[in-house]
């Protein structure tokens, strides 16, 4: 076996590992935590599905490919929650390391083109990556939505911190922001979703 | 919510199903079994990490969609053992119920769209379908070759039969062919892959 297949079929398999990262986020039916390789796949598909609601003409296979490795890194580092900001502080450096080291398992070519999409993804600064992160967004929301929100609760989450993650939606879809907008609103006035104590007394 | 978004985000609210029909295939590291959607994903990015080695040109971003959709309808009927031939002569029927009634959760134009992917890999006769269905083969290949392949063992899967399944890797990639047959004689002579009674006679 030449060396740049053997590296190519080495990084196939590091990446089985993701399947072992998992997520704060249940599965519909109130089911299991959900994996990082699941998640980017059920990512992938519905930027496909969805693709009409990007506000602006993006390459679907470089928006696709990103959705399907933006969590490589999670293989060392592990899952931050979205909400968790202690963990956000220390995340950057270790999920660089994490890079590093994954993507260098690749020849050197395809090492410098994937961390380029992965870097792509990070910036949110393209089309491409603006719309991928909508569906970073949406993926999760329409599971905890037919969960009735559980996983808010659990980790006593308020509907101002995930109005601040889910408005970045915004920029990939305003489309998909909207009915982001409704979700959040059904979920507030049904108790699943829970304004800070401060908002309340507003 | 207008109807058509409606329908599209039912599909990717349907689609989270998928992650609960399990494989016999285990996780790298004498794993736990792999579900669909995982095996999905890991497909799809091999397809794109791998796709120098085609025989003949594809559109990667239909052969990325083709990988990612292509186990759907078991979501309805569940895993057939590849080596199944019980399963396997009931299957195509089930199958195409399935699939009647989880794509046409969708839009019209996607319902047909999609559809068409889904027939297309399963009729096997374009370089995508070809390609796509190399990564069908190899991707469980090598979580079984690097657990010492365990999964034939469990199953009392001849080298025969696996020969049989993974021979159709020839007419996506005749690289990924030579790689596998590699990988299959080294499981072979290390007794992780039995040959039948009948062969083992001759």
């Amino acid at each position: 076996m030449d060396e740049r297949i053997r590296k190519q079929l080495d990084f196939s398999l590091e990446l089985d590992k993701e399947k072992n990262v998992f997520r704060q986020t249940h599965l519909s039916g109130h089911g299991r935590n959900e994996n990082d390789a699941e998640h980017a796949w059920h990512m992938a598909v519905m930027a496909y599905v969805l693709r009409e609601y990007s506000n602006e003409p993006v390459d679907m296979l470089r928006t696709v490919i990103m959705c399907l490795i933006h969590d490589v890194v999670e293989i060392d580092v592990g899952d931050t929650y979205a909400y968790d900001d202690e963990g956000k502080t220390t995340q950057k450096y270790r999920e660089d390391e994490a890079k590093e080291r994954i993507f260098s398992i690749l020849p050197e070519d395809q090492k410098e083109e994937l961390k380029a999409l992965f870097d792509e993804f990070e910036e949110n600064k393209t089309p491409e990556a603006r719309f991928a992160h909508a569906m970073d967004n949406l993926q999760p929301l329409i599971l905890n939505h037919s969960n009735s929100g559980g996983d808010w609760r659990e980790h006593g989450v308020t509907a101002e911190q995930v109005y601040g993650r889910q408005s970045g939606t915004k920029a990939g879809s305003e489309k998909l922001y909207a009915i982001t907008d409704a979700i959040l609103r059904e979920n507030i006035e049904k108790g699943s979703l829970k304004r800070s104590g401060k908002r309340s007394e507003d």
